[in-house]
Protein backbone atom coordinates (compact mmCIF):
# COMPACT_ATOMS: atom_id res chain seq x y z
CA UNK A 1 0.00 0.00 0.00
CA UNK A 2 1.22 3.19 -0.62
CA UNK A 3 2.27 5.70 2.11
CA UNK A 4 1.45 9.03 1.62
CA UNK A 5 3.66 11.94 3.32
CA UNK A 6 0.86 13.83 5.17
CA UNK A 7 -2.96 12.63 5.09
CA UNK A 8 -5.45 16.06 5.25
CA UNK A 9 -8.66 15.52 6.52
CA UNK A 10 -10.69 18.36 5.55
CA UNK A 11 -10.77 20.34 2.31
CA UNK A 12 -11.71 23.95 4.14
CA UNK A 13 -9.34 26.46 4.10
CA UNK A 14 -7.24 24.95 6.52
CA UNK A 15 -6.84 21.49 4.86
CA UNK A 16 -5.76 23.38 1.80
CA UNK A 17 -3.37 25.44 3.42
CA UNK A 18 -1.95 22.72 4.58
CA UNK A 19 -1.95 20.92 1.16
CA UNK A 20 -0.03 23.62 -0.99
CA UNK A 21 2.41 23.79 1.89
CA UNK A 22 3.11 20.86 2.09
CA UNK A 23 3.30 20.10 -2.00
CA UNK A 24 5.64 23.27 -2.03
CA UNK A 25 8.00 21.13 -0.20
CA UNK A 26 7.47 18.10 -1.88
CA UNK A 27 6.12 15.85 0.19
CA UNK A 28 2.91 13.12 -1.26
CA UNK A 29 -0.38 14.20 0.40
CA UNK A 30 -3.69 13.35 0.14
CA UNK A 31 -6.85 15.34 0.77
CA UNK A 32 -10.18 14.48 2.17
CA UNK A 33 -13.07 16.27 1.94
CA UNK A 34 -15.59 17.44 -0.54
CA UNK A 35 -14.82 18.12 -3.97
CA UNK A 36 -17.25 21.67 -2.86
CA UNK A 37 -13.98 22.64 -0.90
CA UNK A 38 -16.28 23.80 1.91
CA UNK A 39 -20.08 24.23 2.26
CA UNK A 40 -19.58 27.58 5.24
CA UNK A 41 -17.30 29.20 2.50
CA UNK A 42 -20.23 28.59 -0.23
CA UNK A 43 -22.33 29.78 2.18
CA UNK A 44 -20.58 33.03 2.86
CA UNK A 45 -22.37 36.26 1.39
CA UNK A 46 -19.59 38.72 1.32
CA UNK A 47 -15.92 38.74 3.11
CA UNK A 48 -14.12 41.74 4.14
CA UNK A 49 -11.50 40.08 6.22
CA UNK A 50 -9.27 37.85 4.30
CA UNK A 51 -6.39 40.23 3.33
CA UNK A 52 -6.61 40.81 -0.21
CA UNK A 53 -9.63 40.03 -1.18
CA UNK A 54 -11.83 42.70 0.29
CA UNK A 55 -15.84 42.04 -0.34
CA UNK A 56 -15.58 39.22 -2.38
CA UNK A 57 -18.62 36.41 -2.07
CA UNK A 58 -17.57 33.19 -0.38
CA UNK A 59 -18.48 31.58 -3.87
CA UNK A 60 -16.19 33.50 -5.70
CA UNK A 61 -13.18 32.79 -2.55
CA UNK A 62 -14.09 29.34 -3.38
CA UNK A 63 -13.15 29.01 -6.94
CA UNK A 64 -9.78 31.57 -6.14
CA UNK A 65 -8.62 28.49 -3.51
CA UNK A 66 -10.06 26.32 -6.40
CA UNK A 67 -7.62 27.58 -9.16
CA UNK A 68 -5.21 27.81 -6.77
CA UNK A 69 -5.01 24.15 -5.81
CA UNK A 70 -5.94 22.76 -9.07
CA UNK A 71 -2.59 24.94 -10.59
CA UNK A 72 -0.55 22.61 -8.12
CA UNK A 73 -2.41 19.77 -9.06
CA UNK A 74 -3.64 18.72 -5.76
CA UNK A 75 -6.72 16.66 -5.71
CA UNK A 76 -9.37 16.18 -3.37
CA UNK A 77 -10.40 12.90 -2.61
CA UNK A 78 -14.03 13.23 -1.77
CA UNK A 79 -15.07 10.78 0.41
CA UNK A 80 -15.85 10.72 4.47
CA UNK A 81 -12.93 9.42 6.76
CA UNK A 82 -14.64 7.42 9.39
CA UNK A 83 -11.52 6.73 11.63
CA UNK A 84 -8.10 7.06 12.04
CA UNK A 85 -5.65 5.01 13.98
CA UNK A 86 -2.10 5.84 15.16
CA UNK A 87 -0.10 2.70 14.13
CA UNK A 88 2.99 4.13 16.02
CA UNK A 89 5.51 4.76 12.67
CA UNK A 90 2.17 5.93 10.78
CA UNK A 91 -1.33 6.38 10.75
CA UNK A 92 -4.13 4.01 9.36
CA UNK A 93 -7.08 6.01 7.99
CA UNK A 94 -10.26 4.68 6.99
CA UNK A 95 -13.41 5.47 4.94
CA UNK A 96 -16.04 3.09 4.25
CA UNK A 97 -14.18 2.02 1.15
CA UNK A 98 -10.58 2.07 1.66
CA UNK A 99 -7.69 2.09 4.11
CA UNK A 100 -4.73 4.53 3.52
CA UNK A 101 -1.72 5.00 5.30
CA UNK A 102 0.17 8.17 6.31
CA UNK A 103 3.14 9.48 8.28
CA UNK A 104 1.53 12.43 9.25
CA UNK A 105 -1.83 13.17 9.96
CA UNK A 106 -3.44 16.84 9.64
CA UNK A 107 -7.14 17.38 10.99
CA UNK A 108 -8.90 20.22 9.46
CA UNK A 109 -12.25 19.16 10.00
CA UNK A 110 -13.79 22.20 10.64
CA UNK A 111 -16.39 22.86 13.88
CA UNK A 112 -19.94 20.80 13.84
CA UNK A 113 -22.04 24.14 15.46
CA UNK A 114 -25.43 22.13 15.31
CA UNK A 115 -26.18 21.18 19.05
CA UNK A 116 -25.95 17.61 20.41
CA UNK A 117 -29.16 15.83 20.72
CA UNK A 118 -30.64 15.83 24.23
CA UNK A 119 -29.62 12.26 25.49
CA UNK A 120 -26.67 12.09 22.71
CA UNK A 121 -23.74 12.14 24.83
CA UNK A 122 -25.54 9.86 27.32
CA UNK A 123 -25.97 7.30 24.93
CA UNK A 124 -22.80 6.83 22.98
CA UNK A 125 -21.24 3.91 22.16
CA UNK A 126 -24.38 2.44 24.07
CA UNK A 127 -26.55 2.36 20.94
CA UNK A 128 -25.91 6.24 19.46
CA UNK A 129 -22.83 6.35 16.88
CA UNK A 130 -21.61 8.31 14.60
CA UNK A 131 -20.53 6.09 11.75
CA UNK A 132 -23.33 3.80 10.27
CA UNK A 133 -20.88 2.27 7.88
CA UNK A 134 -18.50 1.32 10.70
CA UNK A 135 -20.85 -0.17 13.25
CA UNK A 136 -23.35 -1.71 11.04
CA UNK A 137 -22.69 -5.38 12.23
CA UNK A 138 -23.96 -4.45 15.81
CA UNK A 139 -27.56 -3.64 14.29
CA UNK A 140 -28.18 -7.01 12.09
CA UNK A 141 -31.63 -7.82 12.51
CA UNK A 142 -32.48 -4.94 14.44
CA UNK A 143 -34.10 -1.27 13.99
CA UNK A 144 -31.56 1.67 13.31
CA UNK A 145 -33.03 5.40 12.43
CA UNK A 146 -30.26 7.73 11.19
CA UNK A 147 -30.65 11.36 11.79
CA UNK A 148 -29.16 12.76 8.66
CA UNK A 149 -27.67 16.14 8.18
CA UNK A 150 -26.60 15.99 4.59
CA UNK A 151 -26.93 13.60 1.30
CA UNK A 152 -23.98 11.57 1.70
CA UNK A 153 -25.97 10.21 5.12
CA UNK A 154 -28.20 8.10 2.64
CA UNK A 155 -25.81 5.85 1.54
CA UNK A 156 -24.93 4.83 4.80
CA UNK A 157 -29.20 4.26 5.32
CA UNK A 158 -29.05 2.42 2.36
CA UNK A 159 -26.21 0.34 3.39
CA UNK A 160 -27.59 -0.14 6.47
CA UNK A 161 -30.95 -1.25 5.38
CA UNK A 162 -29.20 -4.68 4.02
CA UNK A 163 -28.55 -5.80 7.32
CA UNK A 164 -31.32 -3.92 10.27
CA UNK A 165 -34.67 -5.18 10.34
CA UNK A 166 -35.85 -1.78 9.95
CA UNK A 167 -33.83 2.07 9.15
CA UNK A 168 -35.70 4.89 9.90
CA UNK A 169 -34.06 8.11 8.17
CA UNK A 170 -34.89 11.55 9.82
CA UNK A 171 -33.54 14.24 7.16
CA UNK A 172 -32.62 17.37 8.66
CA UNK A 173 -32.03 18.72 5.22
CA UNK A 174 -34.27 19.29 1.69
CA UNK A 175 -33.55 17.33 -1.31
CA UNK A 176 -34.92 14.53 -3.24
CA UNK A 177 -34.13 11.84 -1.28
CA UNK A 178 -32.44 8.70 -2.56
CA UNK A 179 -33.22 5.44 -0.59
CA UNK A 180 -34.25 2.16 -1.44
CA UNK A 181 -37.40 1.31 -0.03
CA UNK A 182 -36.96 -0.36 3.17
CA UNK A 183 -35.97 3.10 4.26
CA UNK A 184 -38.72 4.52 5.85
CA UNK A 185 -38.82 8.44 5.68
CA UNK A 186 -39.36 9.97 9.26
CA UNK A 187 -39.96 13.78 7.99
CA UNK A 188 -39.97 15.46 11.77
CA UNK A 189 -37.56 17.10 14.35
CA UNK A 190 -35.52 14.67 16.53
CA UNK A 191 -36.32 15.87 20.11
CA UNK A 192 -34.31 13.23 22.67
CA UNK A 193 -32.88 9.64 22.33
CA UNK A 194 -34.27 7.89 25.55
CA UNK A 195 -33.73 4.62 27.29
CA UNK A 196 -32.86 2.82 30.23
CA UNK A 197 -29.01 1.35 29.57
CA UNK A 198 -28.72 1.55 26.07
CA UNK A 199 -31.57 3.49 23.66
CA UNK A 200 -34.82 2.36 23.23
CA UNK A 201 -36.51 5.34 21.49
CA UNK A 202 -35.80 8.72 19.65
CA UNK A 203 -38.79 11.31 20.55
CA UNK A 204 -39.69 13.36 17.81
CA UNK A 205 -41.93 16.22 17.95
CA UNK A 206 -44.81 14.71 16.49
CA UNK A 207 -44.04 10.98 17.18
CA UNK A 208 -42.00 8.52 19.06
CA UNK A 209 -39.64 5.82 16.93
CA UNK A 210 -38.78 2.85 18.90
CA UNK A 211 -35.14 1.37 17.93
CA UNK A 212 -32.09 -0.21 18.93
CA UNK A 213 -29.69 2.86 17.62
CA UNK A 214 -29.68 6.02 16.59
CA UNK A 215 -26.85 7.57 13.77
CA UNK A 216 -26.72 11.07 14.20
CA UNK A 217 -24.54 11.96 10.51
CA UNK A 218 -23.36 15.28 10.59
CA UNK A 219 -20.40 17.05 8.45
CA UNK A 220 -18.16 16.27 10.78
CA UNK A 221 -18.30 14.23 13.63
CA UNK A 222 -16.74 14.74 17.18
CA UNK A 223 -12.76 14.66 16.66
CA UNK A 224 -12.21 12.39 20.02
CA UNK A 225 -14.85 10.33 17.73
CA UNK A 226 -12.71 10.04 14.91
CA UNK A 227 -9.33 10.42 16.42
CA UNK A 228 -9.30 7.71 19.52
CA UNK A 229 -7.03 8.89 22.39
CA UNK A 230 -6.88 12.54 20.71
CA UNK A 231 -7.31 15.01 23.40
CA UNK A 232 -10.25 17.78 23.17
CA UNK A 233 -11.24 21.04 25.45
CA UNK A 234 -14.63 22.24 25.51
CA UNK A 235 -14.97 20.47 22.17
CA UNK A 236 -12.04 21.94 20.63
CA UNK A 237 -9.05 19.98 19.58
CA UNK A 238 -5.75 21.25 22.19
CA UNK A 239 -3.12 22.31 20.02
CA UNK A 240 0.63 24.42 21.05
CA UNK A 241 1.89 27.15 19.14
CA UNK A 242 3.46 24.28 16.76
CA UNK A 243 -0.36 23.02 15.77
CA UNK A 244 0.96 19.36 17.44
CA UNK A 245 -1.97 17.55 19.23
CA UNK A 246 -0.95 15.20 21.60
CA UNK A 247 -0.50 12.37 18.92
CA UNK A 248 2.73 12.36 18.18
CA UNK A 249 2.80 12.76 14.06
CA UNK A 250 -1.00 14.10 14.58
CA UNK A 251 -1.18 17.85 14.01
CA UNK A 252 -4.83 19.88 13.90
CA UNK A 253 -5.59 23.05 12.05
CA UNK A 254 -8.58 25.66 11.80
CA UNK A 255 -11.90 25.82 13.34
CA UNK A 256 -11.56 22.59 14.83
CA UNK A 257 -8.73 24.14 17.20
CA UNK A 258 -10.66 26.81 18.48
CA UNK A 259 -11.96 30.42 18.10
CA UNK A 260 -11.90 33.01 16.45
CA UNK A 261 -13.47 30.95 13.96
CA UNK A 262 -11.95 32.78 10.59
CA UNK A 263 -10.66 32.34 7.16
CA UNK A 264 -7.12 33.86 7.70
CA UNK A 265 -6.62 32.07 11.29
CA UNK A 266 -7.65 28.65 9.37
CA UNK A 267 -4.82 29.28 6.68
CA UNK A 268 -2.23 30.38 9.10
CA UNK A 269 -2.62 27.56 11.08
CA UNK A 270 -2.76 24.86 8.15
CA UNK A 271 0.47 26.74 7.22
CA UNK A 272 1.90 26.26 10.42
CA UNK A 273 0.52 22.34 10.71
CA UNK A 274 1.92 21.43 7.32
CA UNK A 275 5.52 23.26 7.48
CA UNK A 276 6.02 21.34 11.08
CA UNK A 277 4.85 18.02 10.42
CA UNK A 278 7.28 18.46 6.86
CA UNK A 279 10.13 19.02 9.27
CA UNK A 280 9.50 16.03 11.38
CA UNK A 281 9.19 14.22 7.73
CA UNK A 282 13.06 15.46 7.02
CA UNK A 283 14.50 14.94 10.99
CA UNK A 284 12.84 11.41 11.53
CA UNK A 285 15.53 8.71 11.02
CA UNK B 1 -5.09 63.19 23.84
CA UNK B 2 -7.25 60.80 21.66
CA UNK B 3 -6.42 56.99 23.03
CA UNK B 4 -7.00 54.91 20.35
CA UNK B 5 -8.31 51.51 20.89
CA UNK B 6 -5.53 49.70 19.26
CA UNK B 7 -2.07 50.16 18.12
CA UNK B 8 -0.62 48.20 15.79
CA UNK B 9 3.28 48.26 15.13
CA UNK B 10 4.40 47.27 11.57
CA UNK B 11 2.16 47.24 8.32
CA UNK B 12 3.14 44.16 6.82
CA UNK B 13 0.42 41.47 6.25
CA UNK B 14 0.47 40.67 10.38
CA UNK B 15 -0.25 44.04 11.18
CA UNK B 16 -2.72 44.91 7.97
CA UNK B 17 -4.48 41.44 9.09
CA UNK B 18 -4.97 43.14 12.59
CA UNK B 19 -5.90 46.72 11.63
CA UNK B 20 -8.59 45.16 9.06
CA UNK B 21 -10.09 43.13 11.89
CA UNK B 22 -9.94 45.65 14.79
CA UNK B 23 -11.57 47.70 11.96
CA UNK B 24 -14.88 45.35 11.03
CA UNK B 25 -15.43 45.28 14.64
CA UNK B 26 -15.51 49.16 14.41
CA UNK B 27 -12.42 50.19 16.96
CA UNK B 28 -10.67 52.58 16.48
CA UNK B 29 -7.22 51.77 15.06
CA UNK B 30 -3.73 53.72 14.48
CA UNK B 31 -1.24 51.78 12.31
CA UNK B 32 2.36 52.30 11.97
CA UNK B 33 5.07 51.26 9.52
CA UNK B 34 6.08 52.12 6.09
CA UNK B 35 3.63 53.31 3.23
CA UNK B 36 4.90 50.67 0.98
CA UNK B 37 4.04 48.19 3.31
CA UNK B 38 6.79 45.70 4.11
CA UNK B 39 9.89 45.45 2.02
CA UNK B 40 10.31 41.92 2.43
CA UNK B 41 7.03 42.15 0.18
CA UNK B 42 7.81 44.25 -2.78
CA UNK B 43 11.15 41.81 -2.59
CA UNK B 44 8.94 38.65 -2.87
CA UNK B 45 9.93 37.57 -6.74
CA UNK B 46 6.55 34.55 -6.96
CA UNK B 47 4.57 33.52 -4.20
CA UNK B 48 2.87 30.09 -4.06
CA UNK B 49 1.70 29.47 -0.96
CA UNK B 50 -0.84 32.41 -0.12
CA UNK B 51 -4.05 30.70 -0.50
CA UNK B 52 -6.19 32.24 -3.36
CA UNK B 53 -3.25 33.96 -5.62
CA UNK B 54 -0.93 31.31 -6.93
CA UNK B 55 1.97 32.49 -8.68
CA UNK B 56 1.76 35.98 -7.75
CA UNK B 57 4.34 38.56 -7.28
CA UNK B 58 5.30 40.05 -4.44
CA UNK B 59 4.35 43.44 -5.44
CA UNK B 60 1.04 42.49 -7.49
CA UNK B 61 0.45 41.36 -3.84
CA UNK B 62 1.47 44.82 -1.86
CA UNK B 63 -1.03 46.34 -4.41
CA UNK B 64 -4.28 43.99 -3.50
CA UNK B 65 -3.26 44.32 0.17
CA UNK B 66 -3.45 48.40 -0.51
CA UNK B 67 -6.48 48.22 -2.16
CA UNK B 68 -8.14 46.17 0.86
CA UNK B 69 -7.03 48.25 3.25
CA UNK B 70 -7.95 51.50 0.77
CA UNK B 71 -11.42 49.98 0.34
CA UNK B 72 -11.55 50.17 4.60
CA UNK B 73 -10.03 53.79 4.99
CA UNK B 74 -6.81 52.10 6.73
CA UNK B 75 -4.27 54.51 6.48
CA UNK B 76 -0.29 53.98 7.64
CA UNK B 77 1.72 56.48 9.58
CA UNK B 78 5.15 56.32 8.41
CA UNK B 79 6.38 56.48 10.57
CA UNK B 80 9.24 54.65 12.94
CA UNK B 81 7.81 54.08 16.88
CA UNK B 82 11.00 54.05 19.17
CA UNK B 83 9.47 53.36 22.33
CA UNK B 84 6.53 51.82 23.97
CA UNK B 85 5.50 51.93 27.51
CA UNK B 86 2.41 50.18 29.50
CA UNK B 87 1.21 52.37 31.70
CA UNK B 88 -1.27 49.98 33.03
CA UNK B 89 -4.64 51.29 31.50
CA UNK B 90 -2.80 51.97 28.60
CA UNK B 91 0.18 51.98 26.07
CA UNK B 92 2.05 55.13 25.14
CA UNK B 93 3.56 54.92 21.59
CA UNK B 94 6.85 56.99 21.06
CA UNK B 95 8.00 58.12 17.82
CA UNK B 96 10.73 61.11 16.90
CA UNK B 97 8.21 63.69 16.57
CA UNK B 98 4.77 62.47 18.54
CA UNK B 99 3.44 60.43 21.69
CA UNK B 100 0.47 58.59 20.85
CA UNK B 101 -2.10 56.49 23.21
CA UNK B 102 -3.62 53.16 22.85
CA UNK B 103 -6.01 51.01 25.40
CA UNK B 104 -4.18 47.63 23.58
CA UNK B 105 -1.07 47.05 21.56
CA UNK B 106 -0.24 44.76 18.61
CA UNK B 107 3.35 43.89 17.96
CA UNK B 108 3.79 43.09 13.96
CA UNK B 109 7.26 44.57 13.70
CA UNK B 110 8.81 41.74 11.37
CA UNK B 111 12.10 39.73 11.75
CA UNK B 112 15.52 41.72 11.42
CA UNK B 113 17.54 38.85 9.96
CA UNK B 114 20.85 40.70 9.76
CA UNK B 115 23.07 39.29 12.56
CA UNK B 116 24.22 42.08 15.15
CA UNK B 117 27.94 43.28 15.24
CA UNK B 118 30.56 41.84 17.15
CA UNK B 119 30.45 43.50 20.71
CA UNK B 120 27.10 44.83 19.38
CA UNK B 121 25.16 42.89 22.60
CA UNK B 122 28.35 43.57 25.02
CA UNK B 123 27.92 46.99 24.76
CA UNK B 124 24.51 47.55 24.45
CA UNK B 125 23.23 50.53 26.69
CA UNK B 126 26.86 51.38 27.31
CA UNK B 127 27.87 52.91 24.36
CA UNK B 128 25.64 51.26 21.80
CA UNK B 129 21.58 51.91 21.12
CA UNK B 130 19.13 51.51 18.92
CA UNK B 131 17.50 54.84 18.46
CA UNK B 132 19.72 57.96 17.61
CA UNK B 133 17.06 60.51 18.37
CA UNK B 134 15.84 58.69 21.56
CA UNK B 135 19.67 59.02 23.73
CA UNK B 136 20.59 62.80 21.46
CA UNK B 137 21.20 64.36 24.48
CA UNK B 138 23.80 61.55 26.35
CA UNK B 139 26.00 62.66 23.28
CA UNK B 140 25.96 66.50 23.31
CA UNK B 141 29.91 67.26 23.00
CA UNK B 142 30.67 63.59 21.66
CA UNK B 143 31.89 62.01 18.33
CA UNK B 144 28.89 59.05 17.38
CA UNK B 145 28.96 56.60 14.52
CA UNK B 146 25.59 55.71 12.86
CA UNK B 147 25.11 52.02 10.79
CA UNK B 148 22.47 52.67 9.02
CA UNK B 149 20.21 50.18 7.20
CA UNK B 150 18.42 52.14 5.30
CA UNK B 151 17.55 55.48 4.53
CA UNK B 152 15.24 56.55 7.88
CA UNK B 153 18.75 56.78 9.27
CA UNK B 154 20.18 59.75 7.66
CA UNK B 155 17.34 62.06 9.24
CA UNK B 156 18.55 60.25 12.52
CA UNK B 157 22.37 61.71 11.57
CA UNK B 158 21.16 65.17 10.46
CA UNK B 159 19.44 65.58 13.84
CA UNK B 160 22.42 64.35 16.07
CA UNK B 161 24.92 66.29 14.03
CA UNK B 162 23.40 69.23 15.89
CA UNK B 163 24.12 68.10 19.48
CA UNK B 164 27.34 66.21 18.64
CA UNK B 165 30.71 66.85 17.66
CA UNK B 166 31.27 64.36 15.41
CA UNK B 167 28.49 62.15 13.24
CA UNK B 168 30.39 59.42 11.29
CA UNK B 169 27.50 57.72 8.76
CA UNK B 170 28.32 54.49 7.85
CA UNK B 171 25.77 53.39 5.06
CA UNK B 172 24.67 49.34 4.57
CA UNK B 173 22.74 50.25 1.57
CA UNK B 174 23.10 51.96 -2.06
CA UNK B 175 21.63 55.43 -2.30
CA UNK B 176 22.39 59.31 -2.67
CA UNK B 177 23.03 60.11 1.03
CA UNK B 178 20.54 63.01 1.77
CA UNK B 179 23.04 64.32 4.97
CA UNK B 180 24.19 67.45 6.36
CA UNK B 181 27.78 68.64 5.19
CA UNK B 182 28.76 68.17 9.01
CA UNK B 183 28.10 63.91 8.92
CA UNK B 184 31.13 62.31 7.33
CA UNK B 185 30.29 59.45 5.21
CA UNK B 186 32.47 56.35 5.60
CA UNK B 187 31.89 53.75 3.12
CA UNK B 188 33.15 50.63 4.63
CA UNK B 189 31.77 47.62 6.58
CA UNK B 190 31.52 47.55 10.05
CA UNK B 191 33.58 44.46 12.23
CA UNK B 192 33.52 44.74 15.98
CA UNK B 193 32.66 47.35 18.42
CA UNK B 194 35.16 47.44 20.76
CA UNK B 195 35.91 49.20 23.80
CA UNK B 196 37.20 48.40 27.98
CA UNK B 197 34.02 49.56 29.79
CA UNK B 198 32.07 51.27 27.13
CA UNK B 199 32.54 52.04 23.17
CA UNK B 200 35.34 53.51 21.96
CA UNK B 201 36.06 52.25 18.76
CA UNK B 202 33.97 50.79 15.88
CA UNK B 203 36.34 48.54 14.20
CA UNK B 204 35.61 48.46 10.23
CA UNK B 205 37.31 46.65 7.41
CA UNK B 206 39.76 49.18 6.36
CA UNK B 207 39.91 51.55 8.74
CA UNK B 208 38.84 52.30 12.87
CA UNK B 209 36.67 55.46 14.28
CA UNK B 210 37.53 56.41 17.68
CA UNK B 211 33.52 56.83 19.04
CA UNK B 212 31.83 57.29 21.82
CA UNK B 213 28.58 55.93 20.91
CA UNK B 214 27.32 53.43 18.17
CA UNK B 215 24.04 53.12 16.83
CA UNK B 216 22.78 50.62 14.75
CA UNK B 217 19.76 51.88 12.96
CA UNK B 218 17.57 48.86 11.11
CA UNK B 219 14.16 48.46 9.88
CA UNK B 220 13.14 46.96 13.33
CA UNK B 221 14.92 47.39 16.35
CA UNK B 222 15.14 44.08 19.00
CA UNK B 223 11.69 43.76 20.72
CA UNK B 224 13.20 43.87 24.30
CA UNK B 225 14.73 47.65 23.25
CA UNK B 226 11.18 48.74 21.65
CA UNK B 227 9.36 47.45 24.76
CA UNK B 228 10.43 47.23 28.23
CA UNK B 229 9.92 44.34 29.96
CA UNK B 230 9.15 42.52 27.11
CA UNK B 231 9.68 38.36 27.44
CA UNK B 232 11.17 37.18 24.19
CA UNK B 233 13.05 34.16 23.69
CA UNK B 234 15.68 33.26 21.11
CA UNK B 235 14.99 37.03 19.63
CA UNK B 236 11.01 36.04 19.12
CA UNK B 237 8.83 37.33 21.47
CA UNK B 238 6.86 34.75 23.65
CA UNK B 239 3.31 34.52 22.69
CA UNK B 240 0.42 32.11 23.74
CA UNK B 241 -2.34 31.16 21.73
CA UNK B 242 -4.18 33.85 21.96
CA UNK B 243 -1.20 35.64 20.68
CA UNK B 244 -0.76 37.63 24.45
CA UNK B 245 2.45 38.57 25.48
CA UNK B 246 3.90 38.73 28.94
CA UNK B 247 2.45 41.85 29.24
CA UNK B 248 -1.28 42.79 29.66
CA UNK B 249 -2.62 44.37 26.43
CA UNK B 250 0.04 43.80 24.24
CA UNK B 251 -0.17 40.89 21.60
CA UNK B 252 2.36 40.06 19.15
CA UNK B 253 2.03 38.58 15.13
CA UNK B 254 3.85 37.46 12.59
CA UNK B 255 7.50 36.61 11.50
CA UNK B 256 8.60 38.36 15.43
CA UNK B 257 6.63 35.50 16.86
CA UNK B 258 8.33 33.02 15.25
CA UNK B 259 8.81 30.73 12.65
CA UNK B 260 7.88 29.75 9.74
CA UNK B 261 8.13 32.77 8.77
CA UNK B 262 5.63 32.62 6.17
CA UNK B 263 2.72 35.73 4.98
CA UNK B 264 -0.53 33.36 5.40
CA UNK B 265 0.67 32.22 9.27
CA UNK B 266 1.51 36.23 9.67
CA UNK B 267 -1.76 36.85 8.47
CA UNK B 268 -3.48 34.40 10.96
CA UNK B 269 -1.90 35.12 13.62
CA UNK B 270 -2.81 39.56 13.24
CA UNK B 271 -6.45 38.43 12.99
CA UNK B 272 -6.52 36.04 16.22
CA UNK B 273 -4.75 39.13 17.64
CA UNK B 274 -6.71 41.61 16.63
CA UNK B 275 -10.25 39.81 17.62
CA UNK B 276 -8.61 38.50 21.31
CA UNK B 277 -7.81 42.77 21.84
CA UNK B 278 -11.40 43.59 20.55
CA UNK B 279 -12.59 40.79 23.03
CA UNK B 280 -10.78 42.63 25.76
CA UNK B 281 -11.71 46.10 25.26
CA UNK B 282 -15.26 44.79 25.46
CA UNK B 283 -15.40 42.73 28.67
CA UNK B 284 -12.83 45.84 30.06
CA UNK B 285 -15.30 47.42 33.40
C1 LIG C 1 -22.32 31.91 6.61
C2 LIG C 1 -20.88 32.01 7.07
C3 LIG C 1 -20.16 33.19 6.85
C4 LIG C 1 -18.81 33.32 7.25
N1 LIG C 1 -18.13 34.48 7.00
C5 LIG C 1 -16.83 34.61 7.37
C6 LIG C 1 -16.11 35.81 7.10
O1 LIG C 1 -16.63 36.77 6.53
N2 LIG C 1 -14.80 35.86 7.47
C7 LIG C 1 -14.17 34.81 8.08
O2 LIG C 1 -12.98 34.93 8.36
N3 LIG C 1 -14.84 33.67 8.35
C8 LIG C 1 -16.15 33.54 8.03
N4 LIG C 1 -16.82 32.35 8.31
C9 LIG C 1 -16.11 31.29 9.02
C10 LIG C 1 -15.30 30.40 8.08
O3 LIG C 1 -16.15 29.86 7.11
C11 LIG C 1 -14.59 29.29 8.85
O4 LIG C 1 -13.81 29.83 9.89
C12 LIG C 1 -13.67 28.47 7.93
O5 LIG C 1 -14.40 27.87 6.89
C13 LIG C 1 -12.91 27.41 8.72
O6 LIG C 1 -12.11 26.67 7.87
P1 LIG C 1 -11.70 25.15 8.20
O7 LIG C 1 -10.85 24.72 7.08
O8 LIG C 1 -11.17 25.07 9.59
O9 LIG C 1 -13.08 24.34 8.24
P2 LIG C 1 -14.26 24.18 7.17
O10 LIG C 1 -14.30 25.33 6.24
O11 LIG C 1 -15.48 23.90 7.99
O12 LIG C 1 -13.87 22.91 6.32
C14 LIG C 1 -13.82 21.63 6.86
C15 LIG C 1 -13.99 20.62 5.75
O13 LIG C 1 -13.67 19.33 6.24
C16 LIG C 1 -14.64 18.41 5.80
N5 LIG C 1 -14.68 17.28 6.76
C17 LIG C 1 -15.09 17.29 8.05
N6 LIG C 1 -14.98 16.07 8.60
C18 LIG C 1 -14.50 15.25 7.63
C19 LIG C 1 -14.18 13.86 7.58
N7 LIG C 1 -14.35 13.06 8.64
N8 LIG C 1 -13.70 13.35 6.41
C20 LIG C 1 -13.53 14.15 5.32
N9 LIG C 1 -13.81 15.48 5.32
C21 LIG C 1 -14.30 16.01 6.46
C22 LIG C 1 -15.92 19.22 5.77
O14 LIG C 1 -16.90 18.62 4.98
C23 LIG C 1 -15.38 20.53 5.20
O15 LIG C 1 -15.36 20.50 3.81
C24 LIG C 1 -18.18 32.23 7.91
C25 LIG C 1 -18.90 31.04 8.14
C26 LIG C 1 -20.23 30.92 7.74
C27 LIG C 1 -20.96 29.63 8.02
C1 LIG D 1 12.65 37.69 -0.78
C2 LIG D 1 11.58 37.12 0.11
C3 LIG D 1 10.67 36.21 -0.42
C4 LIG D 1 9.66 35.67 0.38
N1 LIG D 1 8.77 34.77 -0.17
C5 LIG D 1 7.77 34.26 0.59
C6 LIG D 1 6.82 33.33 0.03
O1 LIG D 1 6.87 32.99 -1.15
N2 LIG D 1 5.83 32.86 0.83
C7 LIG D 1 5.70 33.24 2.15
O2 LIG D 1 4.76 32.79 2.82
N3 LIG D 1 6.60 34.09 2.71
C8 LIG D 1 7.63 34.61 1.98
N4 LIG D 1 8.53 35.47 2.56
C9 LIG D 1 8.40 35.79 3.99
C10 LIG D 1 7.38 36.92 4.25
O3 LIG D 1 7.77 38.05 3.52
C11 LIG D 1 7.28 37.24 5.74
O4 LIG D 1 6.95 36.07 6.47
C12 LIG D 1 6.19 38.28 6.01
O5 LIG D 1 6.44 39.47 5.32
C13 LIG D 1 6.06 38.55 7.51
O6 LIG D 1 5.06 39.49 7.74
P1 LIG D 1 5.11 40.43 9.03
O7 LIG D 1 3.90 41.30 8.91
O8 LIG D 1 5.26 39.61 10.25
O9 LIG D 1 6.46 41.30 8.92
P2 LIG D 1 7.05 42.21 7.76
O10 LIG D 1 6.48 41.87 6.43
O11 LIG D 1 8.52 42.15 7.91
O12 LIG D 1 6.51 43.68 8.10
C14 LIG D 1 6.92 44.37 9.24
C15 LIG D 1 6.72 45.85 9.02
O13 LIG D 1 6.86 46.54 10.24
C16 LIG D 1 7.68 47.68 10.06
N5 LIG D 1 8.32 48.02 11.33
C17 LIG D 1 9.26 47.32 12.01
N6 LIG D 1 9.61 47.95 13.14
C18 LIG D 1 8.87 49.07 13.19
C19 LIG D 1 8.79 50.15 14.12
N7 LIG D 1 9.54 50.18 15.21
N8 LIG D 1 7.93 51.18 13.86
C20 LIG D 1 7.16 51.17 12.73
N9 LIG D 1 7.19 50.16 11.81
C21 LIG D 1 8.04 49.13 12.05
C22 LIG D 1 8.66 47.25 8.98
O14 LIG D 1 9.24 48.36 8.36
C23 LIG D 1 7.74 46.46 8.05
O15 LIG D 1 7.06 47.32 7.16
C24 LIG D 1 9.55 36.03 1.76
C25 LIG D 1 10.47 36.95 2.29
C26 LIG D 1 11.47 37.49 1.50
C27 LIG D 1 12.44 38.46 2.11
Amino acid sequence: MERYDIAIIGSGPAGLASAINAKTRNKSVIVFGSSDLSKKLTLAPVINNYLGFYGIRGAELQEKFKEHIDNMGIQIENVKVNNIYAMGEYFSIMTSKDTYEASKVILAMGMEHTKPLKGEDKFLGRGVGYCATCDAPLYKGKIVTIVGYNKEAESEANYLAELASKVYYVPRYKDEYQLVSAVEIVKDVPVEIVGDKKVEKLKLKSRELETDGVFVLKDSAPPEQLVPGLYVEDGHIKVNRKMETNIDGCYAAGDCTGKPYQYMKAVGEGQVAALNAVEKLYTKA
